[in-house]
């Protein structure tokens, strides 16, 4: 008898330094070691953007470190053409535009004779191109009205899941920059709460955010026509009007941070100038640490090359600043193994 | 042998049988029982409105009822004055304005001849009663302004946490509905997203929303005046200037849920008609089961007693509808046990 309780008093002494080392295990398995850190964002490839990012996110969350941030405080804005999607050699949302007066254009045929909406319906480049601003915002405004902003979505969504974009030949969600993908999954999962802040239409975006990159409409601040109420007896529906209310470009970004977030966020990522001001604003008196990202287009083989070359998602100024203070800078052709998301 | 594998046999019936007895008592202790429903909303007298709120909660929280509603979809909007505290004889913002005025005036001399500014300075109330709207919002664009938006809690925070109610003697955040807190506590409790759509000046409410309602400020809508960006070499800050932007009352609260949020509500409560139109707006084709909530101000003794009898927080139009439509109505009076949280 003494030795079969021998023996099983060895068996629990065993299964209890098992169940230590075991649990030990465990506990490194979640730390800040260097075999996990070669885990996550696994489309980078081992460039300073990639160490900025993790060393950054890890710091952040250890409550042992003087810049630890409580997950209340975690809030990052993502800019949206070019930072998570393509944007060249057009925003998407304005081949929706064009698509979408075309549509409408079947009950509107005073069109036909009427500038812009002229050579939209006749694929006229040459017109096109001569356009001013104020005939732009006409042409999204138009566009994008509607009786019913509750309904938008499905317009937005017949269009972007049957449309492929016009250079790259494949749809749409399909041009999303899959390390970037990454990136939004890997603040989630650090309680990161994270916010779109571009400068394009916050209905056209909220169409299909949730399921493309996981965040829910009420996350999505975009540029805004102005909305009106229309009642009837004891029905109220909110309908757009093709009247422009907000520029959220520029400072018009920090601006709306402060309207709809209503604290300084800790990271915000973009790819032009007009990311500047968020960042700037991110930057100014923030008592928390923060992390400042520009995605640079340098890939002209597998996206195209831009930057300070082009009319739309220029990076100039942004550039300059964000290498005299440091930034972090993600080099597409050199820092990305995979561009696109399947 | 056998007899003893019988018994084996048994035991393993006994005890399997025992199990899921546990299991199914562990199933009914998180179930819609009846001795549950009256743990939640303690301050709640055993009336309609408690009945309705909980039936409403368990039937949308239930995976097999066809009225189930997705976390990502349970959406509460909750007006404040009036609503989760109290804003009888004005609402207690106005009461900060004034103060904060008499505080600015220091470096405004001439606001000793200027109305409305002499009023306030002079507590002049037959005066201040004479005021029109613009004056009033004058005053409170004024009082509220600021160099720097992400600065402002402190001056709010330092009158709140050190002013009394002038007729409840009390601090305002005292003066908060624990009945509604319990409220905001059971639904947070299955996965409810709230969030404070009032006509109340947003960075005012931002200030102490968290602390006192767990309510971060993200969630915080309110009427806005104008923010401009001041940049100065690399910074920028975000200033709030006393012009009025926007008035989150009446249809202008169905207009910010569509800006901000973006989602139809299944949830709204508020005290007013100011609140009808939201309300209204969740109420006209909404896909998702829905309650609306109207809270009763019928309590002269332990609160104020008021509702169509009131400059301010009128209950007409709303009542109406209400009474009309079977929307929920708590009487504060019958309703609730106690009406302030400690």
């Amino acid at each position: 008898m003494k030795t079969v309780l021998k023996s099983v008093f060895l068996t629990v002494i065993v299964t209890v330094f098992a169940l230590f080392q075991w649990s030990c295990k465990q506990e490194k398995d979640v730390s800040t070691s260097t075999e996990n850190v070669l885990e996550v964002l696994p489309s980078f490839n081992e460039s300073t953007s990639k160490k900025n990012i993790i060393q950054f996110v890890e710091t952040i969350t250890d409550t042992a470190s003087s810049d630890y941030v409580k997950p209340d405080d975690r809030i990052a804005c993502f800019d949206n053409d070019g930072t998570l999607w393509v944007e060249q050699p057009l925003p998407s949302q304005i081949f929706f535009d064009l698509y979408r007066i075309k549509q409408l254009a079947v009950n509107h045929p005073e069109w036909k004779n009427e500038m812009p909406f002229k050579a939209v319906i006749e694929n006229d480049t040459e017109a096109l191109k001569t356009l001013s601003h104020g005939d732009l915002l006409n042409i999204v405004g138009t566009a994008q009205a509607t009786d019913d902003v509750d309904s938008f979505d499905t317009i937005v969504n017949n269009w972007i899941t049957s449309t492929k974009h016009p250079v790259m030949d494949k749809p749409y969600t399909k041009l999303i920059y899959k390390p970037m993908l990454e990136l939004l999954d890997y603040l989630r999962a650090n309680e990161f709460k994270i916010y779109i802040v571009s400068g394009g239409s916050q209905e056209f975006m909220r169409a299909w955010t949730n399921y493309v990159y996981g965040i829910p409409k009420e996350h999505v601040i975009g540029s805004t026509f102005k909305r009106k109420a229309i009642t009837k007896g004891d029905s109220l529906i909110v309908a757009q009007t093709s009247e422009f209310e907000f520029n959220d470009d520029h400072e018009g970004k920090a601006i709306a941070i402060s309207r709809y977030i209503g604290k300084k966020p800790i990271l915000i990522a973009g790819n032009s100038d007009g990311d500047l001001e968020m960042m700037q604003y991110c930057d100014t008196n923030n008592p928390l640490p923060h992390l400042l990202i520009y995605v640079n287009h340098t890939d002209g083989d597998r996206e195209f090359l831009y930057d300070e070359h082009t009319a739309m998602g220029t990076l100039n100024k942004g550039m300059e600043v964000a290498l005299r203070k440091g930034w972090t800078i993600i080099d597409m052709k050199n820092d990305w193994k995979t561009v696109h998301s399947e």
